[in-house]
């Protein structure tokens, strides 16, 4: 037996997310199909993001143990060929036999992109939010500085969370303008459910106008959802980056 | 009556094309059946540039004539609120009663882009063409200054176009990297059937070592379909530009 990991990317638009479900089509069914096809053995992959339905990937992690003797660095190749056109492998490799993505230290880069002009661009729909109110960035960023380090971040968790705890920390979290998009990158060692679209959700609050970048502060402060902005729509949303330190 | 000039965005991924054809989902039947329903008149659409199949346009340009009172700069919004989202309309004025967007002199641009690494990537599927054989963009680029100018383009155009003269002017014709992504960017007065297609499957092969760039010329030279490379994808092409001079 071996352990092999994958890294996955993905357009999440026709996916009900990363997580099995019963009679929905999500990223981990289509793997473990895959997967269970190649090898003809009943394989079952371990994600390391559960993204949500809608939310895309660059570079969201896989592991799955096999007794194939197929050279970890082909499964890329061979996967390719079976997954359905939305998904596709971007590399593979044989890991440690008790890697769990997991169960280890890593940080991950998030992006949501946010379409900001008069009217919403077609070829955008399923990458970037849209909306035709000015967001000003400016004050974005100055909102964004508040949350950067490590913060309890109870009023960015949607209430569904069974997190022990709420505290995280927030590496790096930048605000810029990419022609007509507004991008807001995040990087964290791990994040609560909707954390990063809550963050967006809140930071366009302050882009908008009708909440001061200041009042981040409180809004951290006060640990209840209650306090924060609205949850930001997924398709905006991709994991960019996944590091293992 | 009067005449309302749109610009009109769209993903071409789900639509056959541009130009009504019987029982399929079009550009133009979408624009004819919104307009009709929201003006309770038979409306007929004329496009300027009629893209093919899985194109995808930020600013192709059709009028119309109505007795409708609506101002001409309010049909945008609603059109909008009745077009399925893959059409979206830019702008929207009145414009001179005889003016006709193919009989006039105009500029068009489109860009081409080829996502040029090891894997293909989801979110990119739809806008770029995929090819993981590493392309020289210096080759490309030296090939496509053979292209610039006043030139008999019959080679570069599919022999099912009916077109009197094959003789057109490329103003610009430029090939960058950005990212991993190869963006060949044209501009011209007008483009035979195919002929963007035809120079970007050709500029590709230039990339990739199979011909010299110096080749061009020849390949010029020859006014006959055969001597070029193949029409590249559909998927890879957009609209980006469209200026009345």
């Amino acid at each position: 037996m071996k352990r092999v990991m994958l890294v996955v990317a993905y357009d999440g638009s026709a996916c009900h997310g990363w997580q099995l479900q019963p009679g929905k089509r999500t990223v981990e069914s289509e793997l473990n199909y895959a997967l269970s096809e190649l090898l003809k053995e009943e394989i079952q992959v371990t994600g390391a993001s559960r993204t949500d339905s809608g939310v895309h990937a660059l570079c969201n992690v896989a592991v799955f143990d096999t007794a194939s003797r197929i050279p970890g660095e082909k499964f890329s190749y061979a996967l390719n060929q079976r997954l359905p056109e939305d998904i596709r492998i971007q590399s593979s490799r044989e890991v440690a036999p008790d890697f769990h993505p997991r169960h280890c230290d890593s940080r991950k880069t998030y992006e949501y992109r946010i379409l900001n002009r008069e009217f919403p661009l077609p070829t955008r729909r399923l990458y970037a939010y849209f909306t035709y109110t000015p967001l000003d960035v400016e004050k974005m960023k100055r909102a964004a500085a508040f949350l950067v380090g490590e913060h309890d971040f109870a009023s960015f968790c949607s209430v569904s969370s069974s997190a022990v705890s709420t505290v995280r920390r927030i590496y790096e979290l930048t605000v810029e303008k990419e022609g007509d998009e507004i991008v807001i990158r995040v990087c964290g060692s791990g994040f609560l459910y909707n954390m990063v679209r809550i963050i967006a959700g809140t930071l366009m609050e302050a882009g908008r106008g009708s909440r001061s970048p200041e009042e981040m502060a409180d809004i951290l402060a006060a640990k209840n959802r209650c306090a924060a902005g609205p949850t930001a729509p997924a398709c905006g949303l991709t994991l960019v980056k996944y590091e293992f330190l």
